[in-house]
C-alpha cells in the first residue's frame, strides 16, 4: 500500500495537508518499551516549521498525541497511534491547482490518478506536512535503537553549490544547523536566504550514517539494508537520489581502491575503510551504516512559472502563493533519519525472528 | 521477505551459485498473456556470461525452464515457476571463505547472519548469478509491457571514468555494447582490459529509460515509484546509488531551474524539460521515467587483499581464485531493465485495481 | 501483523478498551468514492452497545469521526482513518486481571504474551469494543459493495440450543431482531434474559449470505474466498467456528448429495442446490455467497469462577464485575457482516486488477 | 497472493495437475536446520496416492527433490525450494471441461476468472495434487516444530454418517487409519467402499491437535490463531468449515459451560477443560490447540450428473471418468497437519521477534 511500511513493524501514515489531523499507527513494537515523550517532542521540533528565518511561517505545534498503544508510557503491544491536529491551515491558497498545476509538485499526477476526487488543498497527502507523521514513527525508533547502542546522526552535506567539509561526527550532528564546518554553514545559510530574496529555492544533500549496529541486520537480494532505507527514505517528498557508501564515486573507482580491506581493530574485525557504507550482500557489516540523500530545491517558488490549464490544454502561467519554505533541507534532516531509524529497528526485529536476540 | 518481490505481482528467486538449480515464481500475472520464449532468450542472451573478453569465462546457457504456469506460452492464471540449472560448478574454488572473508563480497555479513550455515559456494544466495533468476521475471514483465506501448532502453553511461555522451535513445539501447558514442564505448572497453590486466576490476553507471508510460501509475509516500524502482534494482548486486531524472544535480539546482514547465504539444500534456525523471509525488507523469544506478567495481580481484582470520581474529592476505567479470557493468544492464520493469508492471497491475484499465 | 487485514486494501484498528479513542485506517480505497455517512452511523446503532435490555448498560455513541481520507463525504484517494471516542470507561473493574485471569478471556494469554505490559482495562487490545472500528471499516465497504448491486445480509440462526427455521431473506435481515420465525426469536430473547439473570450468558450462530456477487472472485489455495472471510471474520472475539454453505454437513453427504448441479435460469448459470455455499475452488460462482459463524457464550459471567493467582500459583475464585451482554448475538450480526464485506472487497479490488472492472 | 501463506516465512506453492513438476518455495526459515529427508519422505508417503483400495489409483512417487536453500540436509537461509515431477499424466481426460463444468468442482469459476485461459488439465492449479507441494512445507515445519517439543497430531473423526469415539492421542494418531476405535474404523472403511461401488464419493470430518505448544504464540484480532490456522487449511480443496475447541458446540453453551476454568496442575497453569481449543484472544494457551475441519465428499464421481453448456447456454448431461479417490478424508489428513504446522511455525517465528526465544 502507498501509506505503508514494514516486514517486521508495519508503519501507516495517514493525513492530508489540510485534513483535522494527520498521524500514524505503528504495529509490532514489542510490549514493555518506554517511550520518552520529552524526547520525543524535542526530536519531532527539529522538523517542525516556523522556527527560523529559513523556514515556512507555518506554524504548528507537531506534538503528537497518542490515542492508544500505550499505557503510560510504556508500550503495550498495540498498535500504537499518534495524531497531531493542522491547526494553521488556509485551504483558500490552493483552489485552483487542479486544473493548472504547480510545476514540480504532484498536483498534476495526483489529478490523473485520483481523477480530480484528490484533496488538492495544500497538496493534500502529497504533502511534507506527512513527514511530521513520518517523524512520530521514527522518533520512536530511534529511542528503541538507542537502547541498543544505536546512534542515527546526520548532517547537511551541501545547500545548492555549497559543500560541507570534513566527517559526520556525532558532534556535528547535535548542532541546530548540523554542518561540520560551520562557515560553509553560513555560506549555506546566505544561499537559502538569497534563494528566497528572488522568490526562488534551493535544494540540498543529507548524509546519514548509522552508529552502533550490530552486524547481520538485512537479508540478501529485495531485502538488502539499500533496499529497505532506499525504500523509507523515497517515502519523503523531495528525494530524488539515495547512494549508500562511497555509492556513485564507488562506480568510478577501481575494485582494489573501492573493496574494504578487513581488519583487527580492539578484538574486533572491522574494516579498514567504508566505501561498502556498512552493508555487504545488503546485510550490515558492523561498521557505520552511511548513506546520503538529494533533496530538490522546494517545488513551490514565488516567481512566475509555465504551466497549463489541463482542461482547455492551453498554456498558461502560474504564480504560487502560500507559504513555503525557500529550502526543506534542514528540516529534511530529521526525516531522513527518521527513515532511516524506522528501516533498520524492523530489521532489528527480523534479526530476532531468526533467533538471534539483539 | 529477502527473496519477495511486489506488491501486486510477486517475484520470488531462489537458487544459490552452486545448487542444481535457480529459478524464480511470478505469482499475480493476469492469465492470458502471451510469453515469446525466443524473445526471452533472447533478453536472457544480454546478461549471459561467457559471451566475450571483458566478462567472466563462466558459461551458462540460462535457457529458462518453464515448469508450470504456462499452458504452451500463455499464462493461465497459476503461479509461473521457471528454473535454470546451474551447469558449470566449480566448487572447490570456495572452500576457506567463511573464515577468511574476500573483501567486498558478502562472505563476512553471511557468516555473521547465518551462523555458518550458509552456502557460501560460488557466493551462494548472494551470487550475482541469482540475476538470471531477476531476468526471467524482468524478461517476462518487459514483454507485458511492450502490449502496451511501454519501453525499458538503457545504456551504459560510464565505465570507471569514462563517461558516454548525448542522451539515450532507442537506436542506443539496441546496441551489444550500448552507448551513444561508440568511441566512448571504446576507451571504456580498453578501461575493462586494462582492469584485468592489472588483476583488478572496474565499475560504472547505467542509466535507464521507461517510455510510453501512461501517467497515473505509483502512489504517494512509501508507494511511489521511486520507492519501488530503488527496491528492485537494490536487488541486483552491487549497486550502490540509484537517483531519478536530475537526481543529485537537482539537489545543485533553484526550484526555477529544476521545475519542469508544463506545455502541451500535439494535445498532450508534456514538460518541456524532465528533472523529474517522469515521477512526481511518487506518480508517473506520462514522460519517460528516468533513473541511474550506479555499480561499484567488481569484488572478486586477483590482486592480494587484506583480510582477516575470523576465528583467530588475526589478519591475513587473501587472493581471490576462481572466474569473475573484470566490469560487471554491461551484464548489469539487463538486469537494471528487468528490475524497472518488475516495479513497473507491479504499478500497472495496480492502477487497474483502481478501476483504470491500461 | 495482527491488527491488519487485506490484500488490496489494507485495514488497520486500532486501540483498547479504555484509550483515548479506538479506529481504524483503510488504504487502497479507490478516489470519488462518495460514503454515506447516515447510512454507515444506521450500520453503526446494530453494533452500538446499552440500546436493549439483552446488550451491556455501557454506553457508547459509537459515531466515527473522520479525521482524513475523504472530502467532504467523498474519498480522495489517502488512507481513510476514523476515530470514535472512549467516553464511557471505567477502569477500576479491571484491577486485578493481569494476576488472576478470567476464564474465557484473554487476560492470561496476553499477560503471557506481552509480560505484564498489556493494557489490561476493559480487555485493552482484545475488547469487542474494537468491532466498532471493524464496523466503520465494514460499513464502509457495504456501501461501496452496493453500488455494484452486492448486498451483505445476515441473521441469527441460534441462540443457545434454540434455533431459527426457514430461509435467510432480505426482509429477514432488515428486522431490528433478526430471525425468520419471530417466535424462535421470543424464545431467543427469552434464552438471554434468563441466562443473564443466572449471572449466566449464553452463545449462538450467526448465518450470513452475500447476494448479487459476480462470479470470478477470490483466488485459488490460500486466496480462496473460504480463506479470506474465514481470516476476518475470527477477528471478531469470540468466533470459534465457520463453515461454508453446507458446510460440516457436507461431510456427511454422499457427492452427488452435496454437488450442486449447473443449471440454466433466465439465460443464467446458476446452480440448483448451493450446497457450495457460492464457492467453488475459492472462486465466487455468482450464487449467494452464504456462511455461519459460531459466537461462544461471553466469558463474562457474574457467577463466580475458578482460576488461579500467576504469581504464587494457587487456586482462586474469582467474580468478575463490570459491565458486559449476557448474549454478544445480536451485536455481533453486523460485525459478521463487516467482516464478511471488507473481505468481498477486497477481492473485488483484486478482480480488477486482473483487467477486469466489476 | 493466491499461493503464498505467511507473514514471519512466506510459502508459495507452484504448479498444476498435469505440469511438468509441482513445488514450492519456503522462504525465512532461519539457517543450521537440519531437514530429515527420511522423515519427509515419510510424511509425504501419507499423503500419497495409489495406496490402498480407498484412493485414486493414480500414483506419483511424490519425492521432493530440494533444488536450493539446503546445503546437505541443513538450511542454508536462502529460500528453500523443492520440487516433484507429476510423471503420471493423462491429459486426455480432462478435454470438455472447460464448456461442459464438472459439479463441485472448480472448472466453472476457473472458466470465469481466467476467460479460458486456464490449465484445465487434472483441475490444474485447483487440483488437489498441489496438497503435496503444502505437504512437502508443512513436513519441514512439523520437523522444526518437533525440535520445540511441538507435535501435531490428527485422526478421522468421521467418513460420512460414521463417527469414531474416544479421544484423540499421539497412539491413534500414528495409525495408518486414525481413529481411536478401529470398529468404527472398519465401518467408515465400509462405507468408503460403498460410495466407490456405487459410484458416488464421501466426505468426513478431521480432528487435529498440536500439542506441547507454548503459551503466547498468535496475535489479536486478524493475527489470531484461528485467523492464521483457518487462512492455511481453508487452502486445501475440499475443505468446507473449521471450528476451534469446542466450535460450534460452543454456541449452545452458557458462559458458566463453556469458560475453561484456570487450574494448576505439576506447578503449571492450566485450564480444568478445553473447550477454547488452547486458543484465547488469539493466542495459544499452551493447552493442546485444537480444531475440527469438515472435509466435502470428492466432487469427481462416477455417476451421470446435470450440467450445462457454457456457450449454448443449454443444459447437459456430464460423466466424470479420470481416476478420483472416492474419499479424500484419509489423505487429506496429513494435508491438515501440514497446513496447521505451517501457521504454528509461522507465529513461534513471530514470537522471536517480539524478543522471546522459543
Amino acid at each position: 500500500m502507498s501509506s505503508s511500511y514494514g516486514e517486521n513493524l508495519r508503519l501507516t501514515v495517514f493525513g492530508q495537508s489540510h485534513s483535522r489531523f494527520i498521524g500514524m499507527t505503528l504495529e509490532g513494537i514489542p510490549a514493555g518499551k518506554k517511550i520518552d515523550p520529552e524526547k520525543l517532542a524535542a526530536f519531532m521540533q527539529r522538523r517542525a516549521p516556523g522556527k527560523n528565518e529559513y523556514s515556512t511561517p507555518r506554524s504548528e505545534a507537531d506534538v503528537p498525541e497518542f490515542i492508544c498503544g500505550l499505557v503510560g508510557d510504556v508500550t503495550c503491544g498495540a498498535p500504537i497511534t499518534a495524531i497531531t491536529a493542522n491547526t494553521n491551515v488556509r485551504p483558500g491558497d490552493y483552489e485552483a491547482l487542479k486544473t493548472t498545476p504547480r510545476p514540480g509538485h504532484a498536483d498534476y499526477t495526483a489529478q490523473i490518478k485520483y481523477g480530480g476526487y484528490q484533496d488538492a488543498s495544500g497538496g493534500g497527502h502529497f504533502s511534507g506536512r506527512l513527514t511530521a507523521a513520518l517523524c512520530i514513527a521514527g522518533g520512536i525508533c530511534i529511542q528503541l535503537l538507542a537502547e541498543k547502542g544505536v546512534r542515527v546522526i546526520s548532517r547537511i552535506l551541501s545547500i545548492g553549490n555549497v559543500f560541507d567539509e570534513g566527517e559526520l561526527t556525532e558532534s556535528t550532528a547535535s548542532k541546530s544547523f548540523p554542518v561540520v564546518c560551520d562557515g560553509r554553514g553560513a555560506e549555506m545559510k546566505e544561499a537559502i536566504k538569497k534563494a528566497r530574496a528572488e522568490g526562488d529555492s534551493v535544494g540540498g544533500v543529507i548524509e546519514c550514517a548509522v552508529l552502533g549496529l550490530p552486524a547481520g541486520l538485512g537479508d540478501p537480494i529485495f531485502g538488502g539494508m539499500e533496499n529497505r532505507i532506499a525504500s523509507a527514505v523515497f517515502g519523503i517528498p523531495g528525494i530524488k537520489g539515495i547512494e549508500f557508501g562511497a555509492g556513485f564515486e564507488a562506480a568510478k573507482m577501481t575494485g582494489s581502491e573501492n573493496n574494504d580491506a578487513f581488519t583487527v581493530k580492539d578484538g574486533r574485525i572491522e574494516t579498514a575503510t567504508n566505501n561498502a557504507g556498512g552493508i555487504l550482500g545488503g546485510i550490515t557489516t558492523g561498521m557505520p551504516l552511511t548513506f546520503k540523500a538529494a533533496v530538490k530545491p522546494t517545488p513551490s517558488i514565488a516567481k512566475t512559472q509555465k504551466s497549463v490549464d489541463i482542461i482547455t490544454k492551453t498554456e498558461k502561467e502560474i504564480t504560487v502563493t502560500g507559504r513555503h519554505d525557500p529550502c526543506i533541507v534542514p528540516r529534511a534532516v530529521p526525516c531522513v533519519e527518521a527513515a532511516a531509524a524506522i528501516a533498520l529497528y524492523d530489521a532489528l526485529l527480523g534479526r530476532n525472528k531468526e533467533g538471534y536476540q539483539i
